[in-house]
């Protein structure tokens, strides 16, 4: 994992044989997985290694996705790594987008937006505007 | 799984341990993935048990869809059914959308959007409009 | 899911096209995982619909797998039902032995035995041998 | 991926938040998963890139696996990073076993036992003892 831009991190990845369908190619829930392990690993850089497990077991903190969209514009086969970039594109009052870019052997592949709300999870309600999470988040990304 | 409006089916399933994350609710990868098991069962259903695997195996076709968009308003749990009612909302030159709505006990859970363009396999180039898989799936939404 | 037998559930369900590899047939790991959703419905049949989810959050109860031992015998594809049989074979002082066998088309393709401690969860302590959890298993599969 | 002993590579990764159930440890079919990774990138390894993927796309070959067995000592979270050493333990007339032992923070967490016999995948039929592949898996592990 590599970063050089403000908000923005690059994960490579390898396909599994275990991904991929009987057409051969990487079956369209896996791709949606690749986004959030990467948005997951765009948590724990922000945030000194905290991702979604250590955000949601020590921290009393959730970020449930409320929408996504995805779209696909060619295949993804185990032949070639995998680069997905992660960017930080909005923090608002509680909520957060990341887009997912992912290119193989120089082909654009899929991407997607992904919004979610911070949560406080014990009382399952939206965290404030100065809420540490999102503090951290705007810096990183200069948003 | 029942069908009582035209281009609808309903899909009730149960939601595993193994579905859930350690906030405890089904994460959010297997909702994606419920609505695609949802999908592929309103193609057999229109199909006469022909899904995307025979479709894929036997039919030389293919779906790759070619956008997604999900809106997530509740969390979903193991401790009651879910249910899913696919619509085919248009049929296309090539392309198909699916809508697929999820409740459970009487709350709306999500609902996609999932548009896919119908190809032949091996040559990988869109269908044309009187293929006799739109044509079946136009009989039976009535669009 | 029907029983006829004690201490035995027969599960029927779908193998999705999501399920199979480039090979055409089910992956190794979905099958392992057909076999944990048949041995969560057990649990459920004999404890009026208490499974793992309830165990766990519910009743401070967890049953971490200690051995699994599985044997292929044929390929598992879309094509037919795939019929699970799960038989608790035994019930110790605090662990419990299912036996699941799975058959399609009037193939045998694998069976397995998953054996399990039952715990506190809390505490991650074995059960003693009197728990409510074990006494309805024995009373179930009169072992 | 390192390897400094015959017959033997260490693959490490993360464990993701979404391979977490309720109890908030990896769900055993992640392990599962996990070794069957390791053991494709063993092949990779020994076969200078040639995976499940390539043998069964590009090659006619495939790897069913006939029996697997896993001892499960020890909890696994996303806290540190699992370390997988997988060696080929026995490469017999067509069949090969493969044992993958994981460790995480200095313990011991799972080990499994993984038999497959080499087919040639059209004909489905067990490849000849002085198969390529046999001979290139018995000169890197000295068996």
């Amino acid at each position: 994992m590599t970063t050089e831009i403000p908000g923005t991190i690059r994960v490579s990845r390898t396909v599994a044989f275990g991904d991929c369908d009987p057409a051969g190619i990487a079956y369209t829930r896996r791709l949606f997985d690749y986004c959030l392990e990467a948005i997951d690993e765009a948590w724990k850089y922000v945030l000194d290694g905290k991702g979604w497990y250590e955000l949601s077991t020590d921290h009393d903190r959730g970020t449930p996705f409320v929408n996504i969209t995805m779209d696909f514009t060619g295949p993804v086969t185990p032949r070639d790594t995998l680069d997905l970039i992660v960017r930080l594109s909005r923090v608002g009052q509680s909520s957060i987008t990341f887009e997912v870019s992912a290119r193989q052997a120089g082909r654009d592949c899929f991407k997607g937006i992904f919004t979610s709300v911070v949560v406080e999870r014990q009382i399952m309600t939206k965290v404030r505007s100065d809420d540490w999470t999102l503090h951290q988040l705007k810096a990183w990304a200069k948003v």
